[in-house]
């Protein structure tokens, strides 16, 4: 079989986006074929059986036709989406990978993927832990809460935290970091369904958690649930939510800046009117990359996975099953319909 | 004559002010008087004859009603305005203090001032230099651009550096020191006149520098004068300059927030749309107050004096004579009247 050429379902990207992208954005492609086998002197390339998809918000910025590509570059109208993904090697012509490997990285969204660039693949090497958990907590958005949280803001115990779009990947994981350190902890969400996640059944996901709709004034919300104001904003959303917070920021606060998903449907975006409080407050904002930290990723597992296995820390993900709902649930992520992780299961994992 | 009362002539803030403060906003008046001698057991007190006066922008942030004050507090109506000066000691009822000396610091917009918290007030020991340097390049806001500069900003030989305001009493030191420092240097200025002290005469401040009035387009004008990007912002000014310059930084950028004057007189302020940038190019925007700075300023002094007596670093001033001119001074900062350090200068210095 490995030396023919089969079927290769994928999400193919329909053109550029502008506003919220809508499930029409993209199709389901069955033309395509794909040889499981390399090309000899294929050196350095795999094939990759993808088994999860990750549905990042990041996502929706290279929907858009981005001229002059700084991080991020445009999707290429008529091919396949890529982002993260767990896979498993299926033929390898690099050394470090043999077939049967179980990797998270970069990929296609697609059955199979041929990856001729492997500098963003981790091999997974710790099968006990659920593996689309490399998808979230064990791949990208755990390395991003954990470099996010720790390394940018300088987290003290007691400190007041406020994490924006608290059930999200990487929001749910600041959210217990923080409360695992010992400071206060308050989210923001966008939905009762999400709110109610917030239940012991959850372990550690007890931080206190408002609904954005229910809200009148998130400026009132901030000042009830932080009558002392906000050491730490772990920023996830951006826009009004960010200008709210800065009128409750506490002298030295620090505000980490990860996304604006509020901002990514918006052109022109909305302003943020409060920035005299970085000089009255002497506050710190600080946008970061999550590929900036990799090298910590080892040390990153080392924390994480106990807390995992002893179910200190819970984790919630979303999981779609099968490609062909792969628009429907990367969409529903801006929207916020999702819970948790929203992952889309492509292949049985054996 | 110490122990009678004299008239002590005082700037009086009228009301509190919306918009752009005029001179109405204050009035001389003769009508106070004052005893230049203390009362017995005034004990950590002193009177202060002063000198000179500092117009800083921050006081306009002063003339409004402060609902919350978190750093600045109101002037109170009908009284007296106070900031910066120098003076000197008439009399003293502090051990660290005696009749004649030198001060700077916290004092009265008035002839005379009995001062009751000494704790914001530095002996002068350098009289090598024109007193009225110390309502600037030797005084709070000299502190403010070494502090901001060098200690905020980090900043390394050879990096492209942006100073807005480029001439005011804190501007002009910053471009000066990146300069000798081995940066790039572009500032900007409000006008024609200003840049025009942009001259060999003015010994080192010859960074290259644009005159706000002149360009249609910000953000093109930084585009032309940093084709490379911007890796330090220092920014006096805020609002729309402050979002051209967010389109403009290079990775890992700093942004040095000192002041937004361009937004003390607006209700609402201009909205900042281009935050997404801090995300997209990992910048750090930190604000800062120079009082958090105050136990490096023997350093700074150590710095800075000998490059002021060699003419390595040049200051301009526009000096205003009398207290009578200190409402028409004070307005003129903020419509960039002022062509360097807006000082008044109350009476002769022997």
């Amino acid at each position: 079989m490995a030396g023919e050429e089969i079927r290769n379902t994928q999400v193919i990207f329909r053109d550029y986006v502008s506003g919220f992208p809508k499930e029409s954005d993209m199709y389901i492609s069955t033309s395509a074929t794909i040889k499981l086998k390399l090309p000899e002197g294929s050196t350095g390339s795999l094939v990759l059986k993808n088994l999860y998809l990750a549905c990042d918000p990041y996502l929706r910025i290279r929907m858009q036709r981005i001229e002059n590509p700084i991080v991020f570059t445009s999707f290429t109208p008529g091919s396949a989406l890529n982002g993260y993904g767990v896979g498993k090697v299926v033929e390898s012509g690099h050394p470090d990978f043999k077939q049967g490997d179980l990797v998270w990285g970069t990929t296609g969204f697609e059955e199979y993927s041929l990856i001729t660039e492997t500098a963003q693949l981790f091999k997974i090497h710790h099968t006990d832990v659920p593996l689309s958990y490399y998808t979230g907590i064990l791949g990208m958005p755990g390395m991003t809460a954990y470099a996010g949280f720790y390394e940018v803001c300088s987290p003290k115990k007691g400190e007041y935290v406020f994490v924006s779009a608290a059930f999200s990947a990487v929001g749910q994981l600041v959210g217990q970091f923080a409360k695992l350190m010992g400071c206060y902890v308050v989210g923001s969400a966008g939905s009762k369904e999400k709110v109610s996640h917030n239940h012991p059944q959850y372990a550690c996901i007890i931080f206190k958690c408002f609904q954005l709709q229910e809200e009148q004034d998130w400026d009132a919300a901030l000042r009830r649930y932080f009558p002392e104001g906000i050491d730490i904003y772990f920023d996830n959303v951006g826009g009004k939510m960010l200008d709210a917070v800065l009128l409750n920021m506490r002298f030295h606060g620090r505000v980490s800046v990860c996304g604006m998903i509020s901002q990514y449907n918006r052109d022109p975006p909305e302003g943020i009117t409060n920035m005299i409080n970085v000089i009255f407050k002497r506050i710190r904002v600080e946008g970061f990359a999550t590929f900036d930290y990799y090298h910590l990723y080892p040390n990153f597992l080392e924390f994480v996975l106990p807390l995992v296995r002893e179910g200190k820390i819970a984790y919630v993900e979303d999981i779609a099953q099968g490609l062909e709902s792969a628009p429907a649930a990367l969409v529903g992520v801006y929207s916020g319909r999702n819970v948790g992780k929203q992952v889309v299961a492509v292949a049985p994992e054996s």
